[in-house]
């Protein structure tokens, strides 16, 4: 079984938060969602989520992946100086590594996309990237996507990418996923 | 502004109930999450949700729609005397009355779909409904949807239903929900 670990700052967009981890769940991964304040994080639209641990009591080394939510909580993730060094440090291990939305940005301050394709919410910029505008971009072990209606797509390529094409296209029936192709 | 109420029970599917909340708020409805149970809901993948209100709390005649996110609270929401009461009573007072998943049984089982057009996750069967295959199905003012992967187009069917299809159209693209239309 997989392992993934979801970062929660206040300002995450929900949709995308909770479409990663139901569907990641659905498909086998054990996903832990870790808040960078307190355990109950608020959305960008007031929606009031318990994390399943904080930061600082997870040992991030032990997970397949780092996947992160979009929303006004990026500039967290860019600014947060644990986070970069998460980024980093999963990077360099060659583990799984994403994010949808704004947050493609804090895989660029942390300067892990330097020379990689990559996407974001229309208008985010990406300072190192070779900015792509498709709905789910794969470079190696980096996947970015584009934001909440690009999310199912974007969960969907993480489970390919954790647990195999076959368990992703048998999620996607499962959730009704009809667009998806692995 | 229109206003919706969103009910949630122990075992609601996340990305459904969630999808409809930031929706319809980025929408710009006025959307009261209320549970069933206790102030925090927990999901059917174990995602735990604050609740805006408690169901005892909420006085139902103030809302424009009442939205039902499906999973397995689906039976909480068939077999809650409370909700069987609320869903005829919003339909007879002409409110948007919507369900998602499995949801759409405990609208066939307050008997207020006879004769209608509606649909339900895959498997799910309505009794007194015509039952249909479309991705969101409306008939008056009953809106019903799949499953998980059908609720961004029904949350943005709801939306334009609420405060009509530019606001719909608009809200599309802002979500990059490419697949939409009005």
């Amino acid at each position: 079984m997989s392992t993934a670990l979801v970062l929660l700052a206040d300002g995450f967009e929900e949709l995308e938060a909770v479409t990663i981890i139901d569907v990641l769940r659905r498909a086998g991964v054990s996903v832990t969602s870790a808040s960078l304040g307190g355990k109950v994080v608020q959305g960008s639209h007031a929606i009031r989520i318990e994390a399943d641990a904080l930061f600082e009591d997870v040992f991030v080394d032990t997970f397949d992946a780092l996947v992160l939510p979009g929303g006004p909580a990026s500039r967290t993730l860019r600014e947060d100086a644990r986070v970069q060094d998460t980024i980093r440090r999963m990077a360099v291990t060659g583990k799984v590594v994403a994010a949808v939305c704004a947050a493609p940005t804090a895989l660029d301050t942390a300067g892990v996309l330097t020379g990689r394709r990559a996407t974001a919410y229309p208008g985010e910029r990406l300072a190192t990237a070779l900015y792509v505008e498709d709905r789910v971009v794969e470079d190696g072990n980096f996947v970015t996507s584009r934001g909440p209606g690009t999310s199912l797509d974007f969960a969907l390529t993480l489970v390919a990418k954790l647990e195999g094409k076959a368990r992703a296209q048998a999620t996607a029936e499962r959730l009704l996923a009809t667009n998806f192709t692995t």
